[in-house]
């Protein structure tokens, strides 16, 4: 097929890498400095030692027909890419943001294109502009977003390596739902801590705010199966616990975090359901401090 | 009396400029520029628009025998000032920390010093090196630390002026468990926030979270009369609700905050008592994260 892939951070080079093997990628970047570095030197990715390179075309905006766009970029910057998209003739177009705040914008989204939502649960760091450390190997999990017809963009993407598979389910709101959930356990709260995954477990009053973090997010995403995905929660902050999650990473290097994807999307329902959820509302708003570093002036 | 006031802040400032009515001062400050600055200019102190000068003497470290010592450092400063005092002949002492955590040091302090305890109930903001702005009238709630022998200062504190009394009681204990409370109610989370006094109860989940650290520090302290003692709260925020808490004020002026008088006494006790106080160990660790700007560098 021929692949357009919006967004040239982790995610981005990583579906670029690796779909490189059976398809035609052109991946869209907003900085032209990185498009050309990614046309002259191909997309390096390390993943357990070993490096691999792939070609692939490279631009700045979103331009053309393509069998299928797999847009990568963080929900910050999603709507300026739904602004550019909307000028584009009708083609099949996959959302791999985090959260679950994209939901809301495509489903107020006016457009003919046919929309794809996707899950990924790969861990990935970016090296350089073209370059992309492989650090977790897991799947994406896709499905179709409003319609049922996938059936052919499905039969091409069954057939990605095996360290890189495209599993197709129509469940993929659970999915989606479950790792919110896990993300807000884990983001906030590392952040504002300042530690690392497996303290929220270590320490007992660490793990309290966590479960009514857990508590409140469960209550407004309706979640059934409490006890299994609390466990869920705690295997993952063991697993990783070594890690700094990616809101830490975000507050500690300055950069915008996915708060308004993650905490901010649970706000909104929460307010839709009128259920109280006061932990996540205090995590968003000291966030937001954080994020803006308002310890200078007051307004 | 001849009566040595450590500390140049808002608080000794405050306290000089009042008590140099019936008594001879003596301003020790951290800085010789201080000291120079209020020798020649006098102490200013502005109360409802009109300005009052006082006349001290002013000296850096602390030194001499004296009838009172009132020591208004910071809680973070203290222990430089108990090792002064150590060298000194033994004279009666009265403290003015915020918080509880000083009383945990007397106890361990080894000393031949008679002990008093006071509780600021004014408001007071430094306005330069050597004025200060007498912001709320109150008084000062003040009592003996161990020992009973009170009268002879009593009496001659009983004689000040009508906009700065100084009361004497025996439930000072009570009076600073109760300022105490207040004081973890509002300042970690408007810290932490970055919202005025009154956000704290116009906002339902905030109000919330300030009643999790209401009943985590009336379990620490042992208070009855929850209820009388919640409204007092309640009604403070509301007393309050157009200012900017200390905590806040010295987090956005990147200044060290009280952390430790305040929350990090109630988590000693709470652990002294194998009490959990999550809530209260969250915003301790998040301050302090907010404190030092941990936002640069991990570990």
């Amino acid at each position: 097929m021929k692949i357009g892939i919006i967004g040239g951070g982790a995610i981005g080079l990583l579906c670029a890498s690796y779909l490189s093997q059976q398809h035609d990628i052109t991946v869209f970047t907003r900085r032209n400095e990185q498009a050309k570095e990614i046309r002259a030197s191909g997309i390096e990715r390390t993943v357990r030692g070993e490096t691999f390179r792939a070609v692939a075309h490279a631009d700045t905006g979103v331009k053309g027909i393509f069998d299928l766009l797999i847009v990568t970029v963080k929900y910050h910057h999603l709507q300026d890419v739904l602004d550019e998209l909307s000028t584009l003739p009708r083609q099949r177009i996959l959302f791999l943001q985090n959260g679950m705040a994209h939901l809301l914008d495509l489903e107020n989204w006016k457009t003919a294109h046919q929309l794809y939502i996707g899950v990924v649960e790969h861990g990935a760091m970016k090296v350089s502009d073209h370059a992309v450390a492989h650090t977790g190997i897991g799947v994406i999990k896709w499905g179709a977003f409003h319609h049922k017809e996938a059936a052919d963009v499905r039969n091409e993407l069954n057939e990605t390596s095996a360290h890189f598979q495209m599993v197709y389910t129509d469940e993929w709101k659970k999915v989606l739902e479950e790792k919110l959930l896990v993300n807000v356990c884990i983001n906030p709260l590392t952040a504002l801590l300042h530690v690392k995954n497996g303290e929220l477990i270590a320490n007992a009053s660490y793990e309290y705010m966590m479960k009514c973090a857990f508590e409140e997010a469960v209550s407004v995403l309706g979640l059934s199966e409490k006890e299994r995905l609390w466990s869920h929660v705690v295997s993952i902050c063991d697993k990783t616990a070594a890690n700094q999650s990616s809101m830490l990473q975000d507050i500690v290097k300055g950069r915008q975090t996915e708060r308004k994807a993650i905490v901010g999307y649970l706000l909104k329902q929460a307010q839709a359901q009128e259920i109280l959820t006061p932990h996540l509302a205090f995590f968003n708003r000291s966030l937001e401090v954080l994020e803006k570093k308002q310890t200078k002036s007051f307004e």
